[in-house]
């Protein structure tokens, strides 16, 4: 394929994706929440909703606004074209600082070489920015601003975006039936301040993931003291998708609500693949480098380095990738741990570091070079998500000695992170009980000194394939209410197969409904005005705002029309 | 139509069901376990699973058994024909007692002009039996011969069934891994015996319903103290379904795993829809049957009678429903607690109930003739489920004081149920956020005296119409947990439109699958084994046994072949 038949590839996937992922929502409009700096602007999704007839009269309902994670894609002012990224909005706030600078290309050997590849040229985002790396001495993590007392921009807009409007929803009433909220020691404030987002990021108690090389995001934060977030994984292997179609699922993602992304991409292109997403994401990117690393020795556990893993996270963290899930906590002594287990070790990290630490009979060489690998992440500022790579693969494992073991030692590594002024995860499970979730968000809580966690699930029950995004929302909602930050999403195709479009839009808006029920019933301060507008809208029979204020306005209408399909019953 | 094409029609729905609702789970044959007494069998479905196929050799692994509501549908060795409805195996039990006869026909009056009416004629059940009652002075219900220490061959049955084969199971190691439950008070015996199963009822705690008017049904049990269980519901509305339809709908809800049903048909042939239904329904069903009366009344409330509804009951009664839903607990002076909410009365029943009391300006004329109601129930054994008219209908409104005062009104009328030796169970909202579920289960125990518990839902949040299953199914898994005994569940249409087979699937599956982990958290003893068992196939890459061990193998199947469509994949 020559260059020129791959950008017009790129580009015809460009206009179909305005046309489809990009389609606006029913009655909503892009607004913008303007900070102290002209160039502070928090977008919000503005839902015009119909007005009140009652027997006294008309009574109008003002417009709602809804957190939007949706970025450029969601405004139709902005132009989109993949094929040159998204613009890249906090340029100028990274080099105001003046503690960063401009290499004169990819300082890793791989990202050298595959600049100049002749065979991946067809594959090849063209207009890549040179990175930019700390200056010799400096770090350049949000969590060091705000240690030493420095309010950033991005710990504004993050301020702004986490009080979602609310002062303009609590002006309409909307607040007045309000529950008090049960946060299990959770420190939730009426009002988001740019100082308390600063505390909180340099206490650990949240991280704000934005890899100086990846300016075209928007600031978000996860910490259990905000909005609880959600993530979406996808990628691309040889077998089933083209770059193309991983591009629409990260824009997808961002439409349904996704917060952050994971591109868990393996095979040949991994590393051109990561560039076309990173360029084209409005929200923060996280991968597992040991995948691309055990691509570069070939698939073989046994065969990897030291060496070969610190040139990949150099390599993408100068593509810009925001977190990084490390499982250094896979240590040799814990793996005899794992053999009486049901499911053994089913983290794809955990077994080939668990193949690796066997075959050497060694210590992990992730444990032993962490302060080497805090030095690569505080000079791009890439967060660490701690992997929890023994984590329970089943209900039988759950809550076991090799998981906690782990859970400790991600603990010991998340103090040492902190002594470079790192920001850190926590990864957990997986496959729990109900009755043994809340042990788990207790343990990390007091492992890892409050450092946000973020969970896969947990899936309540294992009997249910093919419903493992419920099995696994019914765990996500309550580990959530119990303090977790950040839930990645469960796909119905989990355990079976790589999701499709609509498999990755029903995770989403599962995992957005759970995130927000947990919201609830910590009393975050804006969670409930939402429900309140729908309920109101239900009882009022005004059909087209109880869909647009859906999570899924799409999906609610369709359903309606299924049975009613006249326009008379929706104004009914 | 004359009655000769209605029967073709009905014909032909048997075939089409024969060839799809009844098609066999795969790999999968009926067993019965064996009571005592010769007419004693419980049904299971045993799941047959391939070898372990390890570096050592290959190792068995025996069939699974799994509990199974699909009745004589779920036994290719019955021949199923809708027309004549399902075999009658209650009725020798039903007989023995001597303490019933055979009426010469309905007793009500509606009954009687249904049966010779000749515009229905067309729509008739064509083999129904003659109804039987309580000799004068005698009580039926189970509760009655519990509390006199007699064990029936109906407690026996289900003692059986809610073992689930735990002996085999535990014989197979598949217990082995367990961990202890959480179960908030409830008592959950290592092995169920009849004994147990009567203590249960007669204590309150447990209902066993099966009116004698329907001798068709498979006994089964509600109660914390067991197996969480589930309700479907389903019923035509003149718009939009036939009896077929709903008779389809009964046997597919119960291939899924619906416990019991509820038929909440509208419309003008809604006594003969529910002959059709009961007759072919192997679980208990129940209706509420003031939709029926206000029917009589041309759906007008104000124009209700105690006469019209005494009337309804003893006719449903007489056709073998074997629950009630009363809304006997929405008193006159509770309705001025409404006015304030955000969503008002959402309670069809609870709406009815109280546009008659403010019409009248009086106390409902269900509580005040809930005497005369016990009267009727205690004649054929139906069993109370007494219907929360004030139930919260969104987050807003959650554990309010409307939804409280007749919560407590509610545990008066157990009282009085009790008195008569009526079944009780209490019905339960409906919309509640996570932090305030647990409210709703303590105050109902104590309010109602360990009554069993059976809610809708509740919804933990209200912004994802067209995911209220799931919504639904986050605070069921939760409310389950923390001890109620029945689930009714919900369908994504829930708020925007009637159910169709898919929806009813998707339903029944996701309810399932809240009430297994319910289970499961509880520390219920047969709950692990299955998660212990699927696990290890997954973990053995035994991709057919995954599948099959699930509640949904056919989804299973597909979503993997979606991606992965080879053979040897699955084997692999």
């Amino acid at each position: 394929m020559s260059q020129k038949q791959a950008d017009r590839d790129v580009q015809n996937a460009t206009r179909a994706l305005n046309a489809d992922a990009t389609r606006p929502f029913p009655a909503s409009r892009r607004i913008y929440l303007q900070g102290n700096r002209p160039d502070v602007r928090v977008p919000m999704r503005e839902i015009a909703l119909s007005p009140t007839v009652g027997s006294a009269g008309t009574e109008d309902n003002p417009p709602f606004p809804v957190y939007d994670t949706s970025g450029p894609y969601g405004d139709p002012e902005v132009e989109i074209d993949l094929v040159r990224g998204l613009p890249a909005q906090r340029a100028g706030w990274i080099e105001e600082r003046g503690d960063t600078e401009a290499l004169t290309g990819p300082s890793s050997e791989y990202g050298r070489a595959r600049a100049g590849a002749s065979e991946t040229a067809h594959l090849r985002f063209q207009h890549v920015r040179t990175p930019r790396r700390a200056r010799d001495g400096q770090c350049v993590t949000q969590m060091h601003y705000a240690r030493k007392g420095i309010i950033t921009p991005e710990m504004e807009y993050v301020a702004i975006r986490e009080n979602q409007a609310l002062d303009r929803l609590e002006a309409q009433g909307l607040l007045t039936a309000r529950h008090p909220g049960q946060a299990f020691g959770a420190n939730l404030p009426e009002r988001y301040t740019p100082e308390f987002v600063r505390d909180e990021i340099a206490a650990g108690r949240a991280i704000l993931p934005n890899n100086i090389n990846h300016p075209e995001s928007e600031p978000m934060i996860i910490g259990r003291n905000f909005r609880v977030k959600i993530n979406a994984n996808f990628g691309n292997s040889a077998v089933t998708s083209s770059i193309a179609e991983e591009v629409e699922k990260l824009i997808w993602s961002t439409r349904w609500g996704a917060d952050t992304v994971m591109d868990l991409s393996t095979g040949d292109h991994i590393h051109e693949t990561r560039e076309w997403i990173v360029r084209n994401a409005p929200v923060p990117v996280g991968t597992v480098p040991l995948y691309q690393a055990l691509e570069k020795v070939n698939g073989v556990p046994e065969d990897l380095t030291w060496e070969v893993f610190r040139d990949t996270l150099i390599e993408q963290a100068e593509q810009g990738v925001d977190y990084f899930t490390i499982h250094a906590g896979v240590r040799l002594p814990f793996i005899p741990m794992t053999t009486e287990r049901t499911t053994g070790i089913v983290s794809r990290g955990g077994s080939i570091m668990a193949a690796w630490c066997l075959a050497h009979h060694r210590e992990s060489f992730l444990y032993e070079h962490f302060e080497d690998i805090c030095e690569i992440m505080k000079a791009y500022d890439v967060a660490f998500s701690l992997g929890d790579g023994l984590r329970p693969g089943s209900i039988a494992d759950a809550n076991d000695e090799a998981q906690f073991a782990e859970l400790k030692t991600l603990g010991e590594l998340t103090k040492i992170a902190w002594e470079h002024d790192v920001q850190v995860m926590i990864e957990g499970p997986g496959h729990v009980p109900m009755q043994l979730i809340k042990e788990n968000m207790d343990k990390e809580l007091e492992a890892c000194f409050d450092a946000p966690f973020y969970t896969l699930g947990p899936l309540a029950t294992d009997i249910a394939p093919g419903y493992d995004h419920i099995t696994s929302a019914i765990g996500a909602a309550q580990i959530a209410w119990y303090g977790t930050a950040m839930l990645c999403y469960v796909t119905p195709k989990e355990h079976l197969g790589l999701p499709d479009r609509d498999d990755v839009r029903e995770g989403i808006v599962t995992y957005r409904l759970a995130a927000h029920a947990a919201d609830l019933a910590k009393g975050h301060p804006a969670a409930q005005a939402r429900d309140n507008a729908l309920s109101k809208a239900r009882f009022e029979f005004r059909w087209e705002d109880q869909f647009n204020l859906g999570l899924d306005p799409e999906r609610a209408r369709e359903y309606h029309d299924a049975t009613l399909p006249k326009e008379g019953h929706k104004r009914a």
